[in-house]
């Protein structure tokens, strides 16, 4: 693709996160997103065919963003396993906080926001969502799984504590949203590590 | 206020409850709240001054029937108190499966939907979703408030404890929801306890 097409598509998915992670995808139209993007809407359909395809698109975008930012840094293995977990409550409170100076507003998870206003209406919407936890919960179980091999959790089952402990993530965003607070992610994210415990081979919550 | 009066007014709460908890607050418009209803427009302003006020209502009426059908029964002092916690979680996930039956898709967290909704776009139904969620909160304290007077839990720290477990619920919820599955609510109630236990007076997570 040429730079044009190339910066118009761009364009047209960075107005796209902007303005449904500030606010939401039912208040936010296409028309708006061109505007906002400087795009005819002509071109919008030249791109994508729908407002739900141009989600898709931004939450690539936005999942790739959320790696760099915020998984890569907190589960690098430059810490012990269990450590790394503490990580991403606190890396997770330090994008909200870098979010709401610019939006003025704790906006959450992108994610957590779009799967609970969409998972009831769109289906392809909610399976992407869906797929995407999974693999926010395989960060959280490698981490497990290096702290069953390092003996620091030995008796762990990664793949329930891993759901427990993201599930928990979610919880605290949607709490530190409702708040108006980020700190609530980092006051809860100092109980996760119990979750972990919890989660021994065979016990009750190894599904 | 005669017969008729009340049957209208509470004719378009309960369609906005229906409607919303469906679907989503941005996807509802008046006139399709009306026509559920059976209510002409005019009468709705004779009502309610905006869709806003009519969700205040309409969340008045569904933590009503919350308190009656989950949080009454569950925190009831039956069981012993920490049994009262897990059976917050037994009692959400039934609550999800009978919505589930009716909607055909698991809804989730009827205010959880709407703090991750409109929490950036309208700090009236923010607020009145932030008290409710700490009335909520309330409920587990209680509980571990027993819990410590019954020496079951006796160094936990109420408030925080209450905090974590009640996130971890909404956590849950919206995992829930986002897998179309209700039974990882109870799935991930199970570690819930553990929440408590870390929760320890003067402990990290008493903020």
């Amino acid at each position: 693709m040429g730079r044009t097409t190339t910066n118009t598509k761009d364009r047209l998915v960075e107005a796209a996160i902007d303005l449904i992670y500030a606010r939401s995808f039912g208040s936010v139209g296409v028309q708006e997103i061109c505007v906002r993007a400087k795009v005819q809407k002509g071109s919008f359909y030249h791109f994508f065919r729908s407002k739900r395809e141009l989600a898709l698109a931004a939450i690539d975008v936005l999942w790739q963003r959320l790696q760099a930012q915020v998984f890569d840094p907190a589960f690098a293995d430059d810490v012990p396993p269990l450590e790394r977990i503490e990580r991403f409550f606190v890396y997770s409170a330090e994008f909200q906080r870098a979010q709401a100076r610019v939006a003025g507003h704790v906006l959450g998870c992108p994610f957590g926001n779009l799967a609970l206003e969409m998972s009831t209406q769109d289906d392809v919407l909610r399976d992407r969502l869906d797929a995407l936890f999974r693999a926010a919960e395989r960060h959280i179980e490698k981490a497990l799984e290096a702290a069953r091999a390092d003996g620091s959790a030995s008796r762990v089952d990664p793949p329930s504590a891993a759901r427990a402990v993201f599930a928990y993530m979610e919880g605290a965003l949607l709490m530190a949203k409702t708040r108006n607070d980020p700190e609530a992610v980092v006051t809860l994210g100092r109980s996760a590590l119990a979750l972990v415990t919890a989660c021994r081979e065979q016990s009750a919550c190894a599904n």
